[in-house]
């Protein structure tokens, strides 16, 4: 028997962060056919955030440090605010949401991060995913709604990249459906020239993606990105797609394995 | 075939917000026997996050004044901060939980408080609970954590008393399940003498509670408690106790239907 299709979306980005553009998101992704997860970010929300409540922001290479006040931060914004306002919103279109952490149903454990030149923080690497109970609920037409957050299973919480998080999730569902992951950011796709948006490369396999990364017309927020949608095909993952909201349903760059 | 038992404990008050404490209980919650739910709330921790990002509390009569600004801390501190530690610190003791709001699976669906003579603002009062899905996932060996959070299914979400979240959860259960509910806080009982520790009545049925009422015997925040309570037995709750961490498994007051 073939496996039924699953759509796992990654939303990020400004999209998630403003209010007009989350309900237009949200609304699209209500109408996709089929079973469905959904996986945020919400870093801008967090920085935001933070800066109110007196706590400094610290990035390096775009990634978060995250210590103790902002690891609450962050449980707060992405655990709380952001993914249960997707999940009233979802309601409101008529889906069964519910919003998780991979602390809840144990569903993605990770530790932190070890300390080699950086100290990260409490940011946690994903060592397990077991998604057996989101299967049950998703079967039963409920869809999940991913914060960037794991645990470690000793009672930590732990941040994690929401590209990471929609990643592992969909090569966890790949052992049960066939899976497509949708990114979902600003940008129509991958662009040739990333100052223009009509430049979208239609298909891209990953000797293609090795050879503009050394060429450097893929920027830097992009490579991490198709890190991992190569690492999610390889692994089981039957289709992955990086578009905007309007190409949500179809379109945008499709990657390819080799 | 009778009714398989469920233990729903509602925990509030310092015992849930001190860490100690609040570690004490996660374990002794963790070895009750047989399925179980907890609710918890968090009050003491969203007038200090309020504090911190100033947002001024206002409490009228103990009920907390909610405006779009308090909306935003109590959907972060119950639903992200509070919610997901407890979650964590379940699964650290080998509980598969799961924290949810009353917009996750739409369990539990509430209307804004109509304004009166004052206005709550986003304040939601109880209006339907479907507990189907969370009766699967407790069949699981799965433990529902819920937050004081309802929604209004227009994409509103709303706070809501975690007493009337417990009792209101425990009627919905009692359709499935033989539900204990368990009222566990500073406190080791109902209290002749407010003063005295030692006085804790041990079985108190409506007709009684009634009279002490009337009184004076009983103090302001114990009222809508045991209505909660004697609202939940009339509705199906075999039955329910109250009383403090080492009460939990047994011991407290017990109220009895008439």
């Amino acid at each position: 028997m073939s496996k039924q299709k699953l759509t796992l979306v990654k939303v990020g980005g400004k999209v998630v962060e403003e209010k007009d553009s989350l309900q237009d998101l949200l609304a699209r992704f209500a109408q996709l056919d089929g079973l469905k997860v959904l996986v945020h970010g919400g870093g801008r929300s967090a920085t935001a955030m933070a800066e109110r409540m007196g706590v400094e922001t610290q990035m390096v290479d775009g990634r978060r440090i995250t210590d103790a006040n902002m690891l609450e931060v962050v449980t707060m914004v992405y655990g709380g605010l952001v993914n249960k306002n997707i999940v009233a919103q979802l309601q409101a279109n008529g889906i069964n949401a519910i919003g998780l952490t991979g602390a809840d149903l144990n569903y993605m454990q990770a530790v932190k991060r070890p300390v080699a030149t950086i100290d990260y923080g409490f940011v946690g690497d994903v060592v397990s995913v077991h998604v057996d109970q989101l299967k049950l609920l998703v079967e039963n037409q409920v869809v999940p709604v991913l914060a960037p957050l794991t645990h470690d299973k000793n009672g930590q919480l732990l941040n994690t990249n929401a590209d990471t998080i929609a990643a592992e999730a969909a090569i966890g569902f790949s052992e049960y459906f066939d899976v497509e992951l949708v990114f979902c950011f600003e940008k129509p796709g991958v662009l040739e020239d990333a100052e223009d948006d009509c430049s979208v490369i239609a298909s891209l396999n990953h000797a293609q993606f090795k050879d503009l990364q050394a060429s450097g017309a893929i920027h830097a927020g992009m490579i991490p990105k198709l890190d991992n949608s190569f690492n999610a095909i390889q692994k089981g993952v039957s289709q992955v797609r990086i578009t905007n909201i309007e190409g949500l349903q179809k379109g945008g760059t499709l990657l390819v394995g080799e």
